[in-house]
């Protein structure tokens, strides 16, 4: 198996670093071939804007994104870093993206790579999309790490519930096809700022989360993705069928 | 009242560029002072790194984000762009974020803009969040742009739930300790990708958004906040108090 690591951490020895190397580790064990994409180690810029494009393919006077995304993949003139981002998903079998949760979402870097690297026309259009996405049968991993402590995330908690945080890069990597698995979150974790704990039990709780992502390596291929509702389910306006399954209307 | 239109559109003659083009005609005609933040005309650059803080304060071999923040903005030695920023957000009493929903979020160009411009230390710390907020006082409103139509988005829609995707960043302002506007939404603006519908339907259906937005700018001040449970609702662990008011407790 393939797996694909995109890291999107400003410093590599950070505890994100650090889950990084846990799966470097534990994958290699199991003979899987991983590379690892570290978006500030190769500087990705993750603005979508007109000079991606120099050679304008749709309109030199007026910048729509998805216009010039869909015309460049098809002339086979995408902007070199978003081919050789593409490259390496179309290698990979399981994509995990290790990030700390800024903000309630993830870092700028990675939100510009949906931006720029899910091409329209390329990756996902009117028709390719959910469960007829590009990428079906590759699954895809959210690995994160948050400030705040588990109990503030709990139902009702002070920092909000963390699938919320979570759902829109969920259902983004639903939107161009991946089987989604349940996102390995490690809670509590300060580089440096906003201390909960006494720097021993620190080192204690960040030795736990490492073996908690070692162990959850050693199974993800017995684990079933995250069920969504799909082409089936919807009618010609886009909206639940009366006879989709129950489960969704539970929602 | 001072008006900050922060705008994240690669085109300023897109949709949404009109869309702050209603608001600088209806803002000024109700008095109100009006600049407009542009951030890919300034070209801000949305990536927080170490580079950012050539000089640093705390650790030179290790970069941990909040700690420069907070160091430098002790310093008053912030980067130049996140101090232009700031000295924005000072003036303004009401924030307006116009932006395209792209990969059910804001531009990469704008979630960067929490990243660097919400600096740990000066603009929020373990005890100054939420209704102890650095901004209580002042209000922000989201307007945003998506492709779908509108029927995608309703309960049970195949693009799902709007507030779902919104709520990172409705959060994130009220984190910081903003009144937060219900959000406006500007639904099934196609720019020149994928199209619902034909090329004069698309201009009426433009029209009506812009005269709903310029409605909606001419009576904001009659406008109450979204509710949400702060610091007295929250018992030691973060976790809401059973004596906090029902509202919260129904979710």
């Amino acid at each position: 198996m393939n797996v694909l690591i995109v890291l999107a951490h400003p410093e590599r020895q950070s505890f994100n670093g650090g889950l990084v190397d846990v799966a470097l580790q534990q994958l290699a064990e199991t003979g899987c071939s991983v590379e690892v994409d570290d978006l500030y180690a190769e500087q990705f810029d993750p603005v979508e804007r007109s000079e991606r494009y120099p050679h304008p393919a749709v309109d030199a006077g007026y910048f729509y994104p998805l216009n010039e995304q869909r015309a460049h993949y098809e002339q086979h003139s995408l902007p070199l870093d978003v081919q050789r981002e593409l490259a390496r998903l179309e290698w990979a079998d399981l994509v995990i993206f290790q990030f700390p949760l800024w903000w309630h979402a993830q870092p700028a870097i990675l939100k510009g790579w949906f931006d720029r690297v899910m091409v329209y026309g390329g990756r996902y259009s009117s028709r390719m999309r959910y469960d007829h996405g590009y990428y079906r049968g590759k699954r895809a991993l959210l690995s994160v790490s948050t400030g705040s402590p588990e109990q503030a995330f709990q139902p009702f908690g002070r920092a909000g519930n963390m699938v919320h945080w979570l759902w829109p890069m969920l259902s983004s990597l639903y939107y161009v096809g991946f089987d989604v698995l349940a996102p390995q979150v490690s809670y509590g974790i300060q580089g440096g700022g906003i201390r909960y704990q006494e720097e021993s039990a620190i080192t204690g709780h960040l030795e736990r989360c490492k073996e908690a992502w070692f162990e959850r390596l050693s199974s993800l291929s017995a684990e079933l993705p995250i069920p969504f509702a799909g082409w089936d389910d919807w009618d010609e306006h886009g909206v639940l069928r009366h006879t989709a399954p129950l489960r969704w209307r539970l929602g």
